[in-house]
């Protein structure tokens, strides 16, 4: 995708990977429902684009987006700062998936996996995948973490639980002290010169319909009712308040100058914003309220 | 309602005004409603505290909030960077008020007053109106205009052209050159040893109806439909991105360690993130769009 020679073989592997694993998820999730993904190609005026893929009102989604970028060019003093590197030429690649499912009953989903460069030789790796529910299913939450835990564990031995705190750190919301869900793993700044974490992306990625298709598979035939929805909705503002005000990804989509309707592919459709709401007590959702705190999924 | 001696006779002044002009505010707008504000009243632990008053699903008010606070305490770094001032113990006061209404055929509403002092001695008054239409009825626009105008002129000649603009680069979505919606008034950092910006902050207070409700009731008996709708919802997207995203009010009170359910009830209910989406050509969503960019209303 990048024009540019100047970065190592690995950006060209990346960006492989990537474009192969979009392919691979849309597929597979197009299987799921009555609509297809809709692709925008794009470029950016400072060098690189990407493939937007996003799929609207289907049956199971009700919005979704599976993006791949590769930009590359000159670092703002800002950008440099907010990624703690040195202003540099630079290179980034990377997919980025947001799921908002129409049922209550399967959880939101998000992974990114992403990959930096720059010229003044910095390089490293950086992704995340984190589960976003609005049902109690605990043996749903236990499948999620024990397969992101299982590929941790193959790649890189000890890892998860590092990984799996950073993520209960970086989704949430410290202005409310909750988390946005109920979290997955999250990493950065992964040394780029060591083979074994393109390793533990590249096999998260290749893992990730395997953490999340069986939630699906498991509550699509469950029936929902307007209470469900009305708290679905609710928390989804929680997602918008966590993706807008605390998001990296968002704030470097923006300040990198990236394409705005991408970027924002992550927000949920038909959010309520509610003044000092609560689920009614004893119900499902107050339960679930319990859950958008760290624990020991495993 | 503050506890603290230490700040001039303008503080109290300030306090007293805001409790008023809440009362004020708030019996002018039940009138037109089939229900009452709530009321919740908070302390803060650092010092001060607030009234805050939400009114939800009412026949004209799908949501709205008129809150007054007044704080005070030791200023942290982060938030001195922010204001432009040196840390020292501060106070603020103010009120600020967002009204969403029902009918996307009235505008949603915004207004903030508001005084600092810090002990180290500086003090200053900061504010701002701005509208938020979703149908175009510039006869609407040029009356809330105009409004403010008068206000302007009358306490300080010269100075609508000054804050009008402030106003449209202020309530701005840089990443989409748009603005939130067809602007107003805003300043900020007028000297608080000048009785004439007291002025200026109490006047605007006392004309908020008079800009305000004659498009309330031009507008209530209007019917709509579902695709009005559906354009509102849209738009109150770009509300929430500007609130989260550049807003100092909501930034300030997450920095200061406000209460978050009074911060937040700026944002709209029912709010639709759709990807890509855009108003059909030729409709009035269409010709209110072109609207959303700094034009003279007067």
């Amino acid at each position: 995708m990048t024009e540019s020679t100047n970065f190592s073989s690995r950006f060209t592997r990346m960006e492989t990977f990537i474009q192969q694993l979009q392919d691979e998820i849309c597929q597979a999730l197009e299987k799921k429902d009555s609509r297809k993904f809709q692709e925008d190609c794009w470029k950016r005026k400072e060098g690189g684009g990407g493939r937007t893929r996003v799929l609207e009102n289907g049956s199971f989604l009700e919005k979704g987006g599976v993006n791949i970028s590769s930009v590359h060019g000159p670092m703002s003093d800002e950008l440099a700062k907010q990624l703690g590197t040195k202003a540099s030429f630079f290179g980034a690649c990377g997919i980025s998936l947001v799921l908002h499912p129409r049922s209550p009953k399967i959880p939101t989903v998000h992974m990114n996996l992403r990959y930096f460069e720059t010229l003044s030789g910095n390089c490293w790796y950086g992704g995340g995948i984190d589960l976003t529910p609005y049902f109690p299913y605990p043996e749903d939450f236990r499948h999620f973490h024990q397969t992101l835990q299982q590929v941790c564990e193959r790649c890189i031995p000890g890892s998860y639980e590092e990984y799996k705190k950073n993520c209960d750190e970086y989704f949430c919301l410290p202005h409310r002290q909750e988390m946005r869900g109920i979290g997955g793993i999250f990493f950065d700044h992964l040394n780029g010169s060591e083979e074994k974490y393109f390793n533990l992306v590249h096999e998260m990625g290749e893992e990730f319909l395997n953490a999340y298709l069986p939630l699906v598979d498991r509550r699509k035939n469950e029936e929902w009712n307007d209470e469900d929805v009305e708290f679905q909705h609710y928390r989804r503002g929680r997602y918008v308040e966590f993706n807008l005000i605390y998001d990296r990804g968002t704030l470097f989509g923006i300040k990198s100058n990236g394409r705005i309707e991408s970027i924002f592919m992550s927000l949920p459709p038909k959010v309520d914003f509610r003044y000092n709401w609560e689920p009614r007590k004893n119900s499902p959702y107050h339960e679930m309220n319990g859950f958008y705190q760290p624990q020991n999924w495993c």
